[in-house]
């Protein structure tokens, strides 16, 4: 097939920045559209055309639909901030499902999309049995998996009734090298990085002793780019990432090591957050053929601590369109300006 | 306790103004919130303060609640259109997911409201097993049933979240007085009684063997004004609606009959619809205690009728906006003005 071209929204964010190189290794024409709300435009790989927009705007969309008449769609473009969720609902569900429904009915109305990829997020499950599988019954405990669990829904919809192929993954903590670091409420390991940079401990939410698996982004980016020649791939739904799980503790020992800090942590009152989420990838290795072994923690935080280090400190961001402040963690509030 | 104060979004329309009548009738003071976009100020019922706006717009529903410091909200405003949400997703999700977010962020915020009511739909289940009862697992089948199992997710959310108690029910066909009768993408009856009053035959899509419950709204709407001070049902979700399965021809032979018209039905090309719905009420009976059978179809639809011929025919108004034209129904695609 001659050139195909793909639209990467999100693409000067964290995984979009990551899939854009390797579709330009693969040969793919890229297109970014990114609002720059939480991503760089330094994430961007040259190659790729650059368009500063909002997936939210149907006239920036359909505009760029008709300009590329795009092959494949990666839509990565969202706000992922699961905690902060509750306390910005309009602007989870605008940004989150209204954004990705705009896609949807360009990539319907364009006729020329042959698959539309989707990062969906493991809080579509919420406090389910763990190891989460796709068989389970998604039960969201945040307005941030309630909207991906409706983009999914949308997409599932969307097939039956136009036709349009589409693929979803549900990653969960993936790090590593063009992550936002400067987000205060989201990306821990960014966040614990940051800290280090700036001489600052490190701060835990409760205990510690919540239980995530923490993926090398090297373990996810390949495989979501070649989703879209993988035929097995088309209108199914795949858990994706890491299978060792640690606590949050143990994540802050391997994280100061990496960054060569002493390990110093400040732990601020618990919040509302599922306790153990870690997933089964079983059917991710199977249709995608994937038999090495995984990035180990140690390895890729060294891989990450090096682009850090190499990017320096940010100031932590403040999300200032708060609608709800009530039950607003201290720590969050406190950074509020009135 | 003191005269409660009720908010009723879309309290010109059809549910919210059979609601509205028995929250005056049951003490409350009603406050109705419309944007008139289906619903028709003559609707409103003499005693309830009028304000015209969009549940969308925070503006407006926070200088609402500001004002009122509401002790309950029944948040009926939403644009129902099940098969024609396909065709306007964005507007779709705007109108009930964002429109409903904020409500509840409004709600939230006063810190008066003592519980939250709100009208999902059947739509959440899709094409499940029948009948439907609250344990299935929901399986949306158009945007209009995804926009509404989000809504009832939010609520649980921010139940756990903020304490805010809530109640939901799940209707299904229910027609009666106050119902728009001229739209015609919606509300088969009152489509049905609109073609009499013309003199035009009934247009049922594909062989009308598909099959519903139709509920008369004075069986659901006492039923929800009083869900309030009905504490077992707090938290809790509840399809309403009739036991009685109807094909539409049966349908159309009946209202022809109320309507007091010769039958004549125009069969159009069948549309993407959930072929057998209707549901199971063994909890909504238990919880409120209602041991009177339902209103007979018959009955109901006479006095419908009554109430159909004193307003007159409508001219079917046209939904202009469509963002996706591939796969609308030859009949609706004709009506649109290029
Ligand atoms: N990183 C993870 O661990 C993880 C886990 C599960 C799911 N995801 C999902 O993967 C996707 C990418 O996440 P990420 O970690 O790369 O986040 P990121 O913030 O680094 O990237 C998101 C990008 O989208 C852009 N963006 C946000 N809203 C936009 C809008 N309205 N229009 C255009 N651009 C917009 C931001 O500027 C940013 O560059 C997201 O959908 C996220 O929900 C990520
Ligand atoms: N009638 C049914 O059989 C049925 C079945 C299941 C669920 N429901 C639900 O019950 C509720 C009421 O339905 P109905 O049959 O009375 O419909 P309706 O159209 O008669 O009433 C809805 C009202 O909401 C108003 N409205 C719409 N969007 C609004 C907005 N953004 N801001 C303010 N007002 C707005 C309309 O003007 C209208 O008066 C809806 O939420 C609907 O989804 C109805």
């Amino acid at each position: 097939m001659p050139t195909p071209t793909s639209l990467v929204t999100g693409g000067a964010g964290f995984i979009g920045a990551n899939v854009a190189r390797c579709l330009l290794a693969g040969g793919h024409r890229v297109v970014v559209l990114d609002d720059l709300s939480g991503g760089s435009p330094y994430n961007v790989p040259d190659g790729a055309v650059f368009r500063r927009g909002s997936v939210c705007d149907p006239a920036v969309v359909d505009a760029l639909f008709a300009e590329f008449g795009f092959d494949y769609v990666f839509h990565f473009a969202a706000y992922a901030a699961e905690g902060l969720s509750h306390f910005i609902k309009r602007f989870n569900y605008t940004n989150n499902v209204l954004g990705s429904v705009t896609l949807i009915n360009a990539a319907v109305n364009a006729g020329t999309v042959r698959c539309f990829v989707f990062t969906s997020s493991i809080a579509v499950y919420g406090s389910n049995q763990v190891p989460m599988s796709e068989e389970l019954v998604p039960a969201p405990e945040d307005p941030y998996g309630i909207a991906k669990l409706a983009v999914e829904q949308e997409l599932r919809v969307t097939h039956d009734m136009f036709g349009l192929p589409y693929v979803i993954f549900r990653p969960h903590n993936v790090y590593g090298e063009y992550q936002n670091i400067g987000d205060r409420y989201r990306n821990v390991i960014g966040i614990f990085m940051n800290q280090a940079l700036r001489g600052e401990p490190f701060t835990v939410f409760g205990d510690g002793e919540q239980v995530r698996a923490f993926t090398h982004i090297s373990d996810v980016a390949p495989v979501v780019a070649r989703s879209v020649t993988t035929p097995a791939a088309y209108n199914e739904t795949f858990n994706i990432g890491g299978d060792s799980v640690y606590s949050l503790n143990a994540l802050a020992r391997a994280t100061a090591a990496a960054m060569d800090v002493p390990l110093r942590v400040t732990h601020l009152p618990a919040r509302n957050e599922v306790r153990h989420a870690y997933a089964d990838h079983t059917k991710v290795r199977k249709c995608f053929g994937l038999d090495e072994g995984e990035v180990p923690l140690e390895a890729g935080l060294a891989a990450m601590a090096a682009w850090v280090r190499g990017q320096g400190p940010r100031e932590p961001s403040v999300f200032d369109a708060i609608e709800v402040r009530r039950n607003l963690p201290p720590s969050w509030r406190a950074v509020l300006r009135d």
